[in-house]
């Protein structure tokens, strides 16, 4: 593979956080009506001023900063003690053992634990098997390392209690020699939750074909009222054969201090370390101090953040169905993925004019897939308002209208 | 290149900082005498306990919390704000100009910016020329992109006013077709700092056979008494072709933080950003805030610091020199690299030995190459407690002498 085409694929413009980078280019000639006032909503990403980090974090970093060198020098993986407190609260929330030293790795994000974890499993020319719409740096991982996308379709806004992924696709994917499945359970964009019924089946094609499972549950904790969520690694997956990664980034708004964490096969984790050591070396180590408030959250802290959460979802699900804009209800996580009627303008300028016209960034949805008719939205916003950016999202569909 | 290849290069069981994870092994047959007792002394890194982080960097950290979500989500490439200030102040310590928009990137860890920028320019079979010895993870990561190693021996114990770079296999490097350089100045782990000739010699040699530069310039600050230092992005390398490294992990001991920066040429730089935005998104967007410190520590702070390191330096020379170790003066940086007498037992086992009988921890030579009859010292310790490791040492040398 050419340099060239390595980066092509690469391409950041659209980007969630990256819109500050766009040149704002001529959409003079598009624009029809005038700009409807209000204070800017950037649903690219959660709001952490409206959902403010974990109580007691900073605390925990303050203490780490003062414990000094053993705390800034910990091994590649993470400090040994924070590791041992993790392992156990993870197995206890995934429903299966974690090997305590040798199971677990701390990265630089849950986007740090996804690219290791890719990189260690995914070579030239292997293929991989990766839903659509699926989180958008998942395609980009595999063709940088020039593995082979093997795309399988969920048909989200099919209804009823299962997100809907095509396991005979799955299944295919595997036939024709897919060595890895990577997937977000609950699913970015959508905040689909797959159903027991398709874990237990991803579960027996992996064991069946001797596939190696990547799963992505980072916003695995903000599961809606009446939903169920369904590990894949307490589903008889072998332990050397699937990474699970998550990280308090979203649920918890602590995306500044940069922490993940993967677990599960201690031989990809050996890789993972390896690579980390010529990547990063570590995840800042006093930042890995405040991973001690994960799972240790106050008591009520968690229900309360899922039902504010939970509160946005379904005023901005109910202005979208008002304005005839479709959406599947999400069952976990703080995405929206509507499905815009057709438009007179491509996606890529409605998504300019929003935010042009009406002071709202949205992610277009071919971050996702070839999904042109949808955009995503992260309501983990002030209720005030994301309800006001809603209505002026209904309003400017309406006028760019096909 | 398979999988097992690929990680195979990147062994990390003697990298610093990893000395937790070795097993024990049986060295039992191979101990000759008493263990001595001693305060233990990690020669592996610099103790950030005894050089403490830089005055002010925790108040902006705090700021940092304190303006929330604007600080924790970054452009990739880092803070536009900080970055305008670093490219200013780069500029002038470097003596070339930085484009403020388009020629910085902030990383987690000048290894990060080392990850990106090797990512960004070797692609399979790229031949890179490489100096023996230089900083062990140069090497790996060249291999980790399939790249051909072309290894360019430094004469480090030649003395004199040069560093000893051979610049007849330079060339002869890129006669062959090396496409990139990648080097540390001051040499990382001897300390020499390359003279003005050998940075001119280099970098006309780079600009007529159309190379492109990697310099870490890591510890270029830490410069000792009556020395010069001469930026090769000074001296005529095309902006487009070259990439500086630099970083406060070390000389201001704020590695626990994870922060480094890569500037240079726009177009390598808009790559690295691309390739961050799956590696691990942006350096954790709060520690960010810490590089305001940075070239604007209180008067006189740097200095101090300097001395304070010269005289360890200087104390430690003097005992290794009385008990017939040779080791070239360094210039610049914390790093010893002392030459041991023939021992009769392996380099693995005389550092494992060390740490056995004299808790006393140094990171093999042969990390940083063909090294087999060095170990590097990292000399920023507690004054007192780095003479008596030293001591212990060479008593543990002799001990073990062929």
């Amino acid at each position: 593979m050419q340099m060239t085409d390595k980066f092509a694929s690469l391409a950041t413009d659209n980007a969630p956080g990256q819109e500050l980078r766009q040149a704002a280019g001529n959409i003079g000639d598009l624009i029809c009506g005038e700009s409807i006032a209000g204070r800017l909503v950037d649903f690219s990403h959660g709001d952490i001023d409206a959902f403010l980090p974990t109580p007691g974090a900073f605390d925990r970093f303050f203490e780490a900063i003062a414990a000094g060198g053993r705390q800034a020098y910990t091994e590649y993986r993470g400090s040994a003690d924070i590791r041992a407190e993790l392992a156990e609260k993870l197995a206890t929330f995934t429903g299966a053992p974690i090997s305590v030293e040798r199971g677990t790795i701390i990265t630089p994000g849950t986007q740090g634990a996804l690219f290791l974890a890719v990189a260690s499993l995914v070579n030239q020319n292997d293929k991989v098997a990766i839903v659509q719409p699926d989180y958008f740096a998942n395609r980009k991982l595999v063709q940088f390392f020039g593995g082979q996308v093997l795309p399988v379709t969920m048909t989200y806004m099919g209804g009823g209690s299962e997100a809907g992924l095509d396991l005979s696709q799955l299944r295919a994917a595997f036939d024709v020699g897919a060595k890895v499945f990577l997937f977000s359970n609950p699913n970015n964009p959508t905040g689909a939750v797959y159903s027991e019924r398709e874990v237990v089946e991803i579960a027996k094609l992996v064991e069946a074909y001797g596939v190696t499972v990547i799963a992505d549950q980072l916003y695995s904790r903000l599961l809606y009222e009446g939903e169920t969520y369904t590990h894949i690694r307490a589903c008889g997956v072998p332990e050397d054969r699937i990474i699970t990664i998550m990280g308090p980034s979203k649920t918890e708004s602590l995306s500044g201090y940069r922490l993940g964490i993967a677990f599960g096969s201690p031989s990809i984790i050996e890789n993972m370390e390896k690579l980390q050591s010529i990547v990063s070396l570590r995840a800042a180590g006093y930042n890995q101090a405040v991973l001690h408030t994960w799972f240790s959250e106050p008591v009520g802290w968690l229900d309360e953040r899922i039902r504010q959460h939970q509160a946005i979802r379904d005023d901005l699900l109910s202005l979208f169905r008002e304005g005839g804009i479709a959406s599947r209800t999400p069952q976990a996580g703080s995405y929206l993925f509507p499905t815009l009627p057709p438009l007179a303008v491509s996606q890529h300028d409605f998504v300019r004019l929003l935010r042009h016209q009406a002071n709202v960034i949205v992610t277009p949805g071919n971050e996702f897939g070839p999904h042109h008719d949808s955009v995503r939205l992260n309501c983990s916003q002030d209720q005030d308002a994301a309800i006001a950016a809603a209505h002026r999202i209904v309003t400017i569909v309406h006028r760019y209208l096909d």
